[in-house]
């Protein structure tokens, strides 16, 4: 049996995601993905869309997820993978070399991201609907500016 | 064997999406999802963050759905009605009434919204970030036209 473990947030759920617990379920048997609760975002000041349990909740409904373990903090993989009798753990290359001390417990892969995508993509992209209003804030604002050093000309 | 369908957008994947597609399944033993195509959307001039492509991969890779088809126009119910064999068409509660000349074909049930939540909530919530870099632009605009007046003033 071999039990695959990785971790994440999994904000804004996209198709990356969805290729990379496909692509690990075919490396074994199972998968457990773990997902970090809303405290060990805020640990990390980072700051998620969607709450914990509705997160774990999406990851969960994945047909290529078996088990959905809350991530409470940096320290509990060791437990982890002897608890769920890892035999592969498998994080992203953005975290390249930074688990090998895990090798004594099982193997450690770092997996290529195959989407050219990110939940900070998608919030850019959303947002990039709002620049357009900024920016015609900022034409209004460089408008306003130009009238007053005129008006303060006349003044001299 | 009860065969279910449904449609949508499935645009920014949520816990709601999730909590749908597993009552409909429970309805019945297969669920069918069509999911509206770029094209289809560009039609109804909605403009979605998610391709097609993304939005079916994510749909089909949830465990709670069978099927997956485009919707490309809004005729094509009665045929994949036909097609699919359907004892159940389901909508949403903002669509009553709009297809119950489709009972001739088939159940059809319109289900209220479970969760609180929708695509355009989550656009909402993500565009609130960037809502206060716009109030500190429109600050300064006020403050512009305070000088403006009192230099108008001074003029007079």
């Amino acid at each position: 049996m071999k039990n695959i473990l990785t971790y994440g947030t999994y904000d804004l759920f996209h198709i990356g995601h969805v290729k990379l617990f496909k692509r690990l379920k075919a490396m074994g048997d199972n998968l457990i993905v773990g997902v970090s609760t809303d405290h060990f975002n805020k640990l990390k000041d980072k700051h998620s869309i969607f709450s914990y349990e509705e997160r774990a909740g999406i990851v969960k409904a994945c047909r290529y997820v078996d088990l959905v373990i809350p991530e409470n903090n940096w320290e509990q993989k060791k437990n982890d993978i002897e608890k769920y009798n890892i035999t592969t753990f498998a994080m992203g290359d953005d975290w390249q070399g930074r688990f090998d001390h895990l090798k004594a417990q099982c193997e450690v892969i770092y997996l290529p991201r195959t989407e050219n995508i990110s939940s900070t993509d998608v919030k850019q992209n959303i947002l990039s609907i709002s620049q357009l209003e900024l920016d015609s804030l900022k034409i209004k604002i460089d408008e306003s500016i130009r009238i007053i050093e005129s008006l303060q000309d006349s003044l001299k």
